[in-house]
């Protein structure tokens, strides 16, 4: 985990589609990412920790996530950004955030990696649950696939595809 | 290979995003794909095989694949149709297909499975790469990641998105 954070630090150029399945209504989102480390006795960190009950040294690599961006939802403009704050607990496999993608509340995601290096997170929420799949095509390009499923575990509600191009001035 | 081919059969309703990565346009492609069976002993696929080199008696699970889709690429509504005979070969782990996606040429292309049951799929073309990564999310639901490379093997070029839900009617 602590290598994937190091791969993910800095500024990324991002290109979102999304694919609202039931109406087959495509959404394009840009957007400029930036990933930066955060100390690991920050008091957000221990705060985060706290929160959750989970013990400040299991924590590893923290970092924060700050993101600005344009979506043609809805045929205008809307601005999105944002930031949180993600605390890697690998003995849990637990991924804390101060604030979900999905929804704008803390959340406990669950993750790990599957054997070809893909970092795999699963968020339950309230109302559904949000699968995340993110991988290096080289060491500049990340993809990122989401899907939202209802929380009762089937349908897909929603997918979307990033592809993140680091910033490299 | 098998079984991946036989929950690929039917009727699908796609929708695909692809990105092109040095000018950050999207394009977007709304397509119905057809997916059915072909005789082992077809003459197609006989001829596949010869064309090839490969021997009939390696080859499995032949299928057919139908497409019919718009693109709103340059601002128009540009149609896109075709049809391509797919051969696979696992002993050699080989795809043959009479139809390339990315050029309108015969191809063959190298597959396998991941860990994870992610179909794997690499095409060289004369000046370019295509890899394709294919996986189930629920029985019909299909997504498919497909990246376009130069041929000299590090810049990724375009990136698409496909997600495909099974027509159930």
């Amino acid at each position: 985990m602590t290598a994937f954070v190091q791969k993910s630090l800095g500024r990324w150029r991002s290109q979102r589609s999304v694919h609202h399945l039931a109406f087959g209504h495509f959404e394009q989102v840009e957007s400029e990412l930036e990933i930066a480390p955060v100390a690991i006795d920050a008091p957000a960190v221990v705060a985060l920790c706290a929160a959750w009950g989970v013990p400040p040294a299991t924590a590893i690599a923290p970092f924060a996530m700050k993101w600005e961006g344009r979506s043609d939802w809805d045929g205008g403009q809307e601005v999105l950004a944002g930031e949180c704050l993600l605390v890697p607990v690998p003995a849990q496999g637990k991924l804390l955030r101060d604030r979900g993608y999905a929804e704008t509340l803390p959340a406990v995601g669950t993750f790990g990696f599957a054997p070809d290096g893909t970092f795999v997170l699963t968020t339950p929420y309230e109302r559904a649950a949000a699968e995340e799949r993110i991988w290096f095509v080289t060491d500049d390009v990340r993809y990122r696939v989401s899907s939202i499923r209802t929380s009762s575990g089937q349908g897909v509600v929603t997918a979307s595809f990033s592809t993140e191009i680091r910033r490299l001035a």
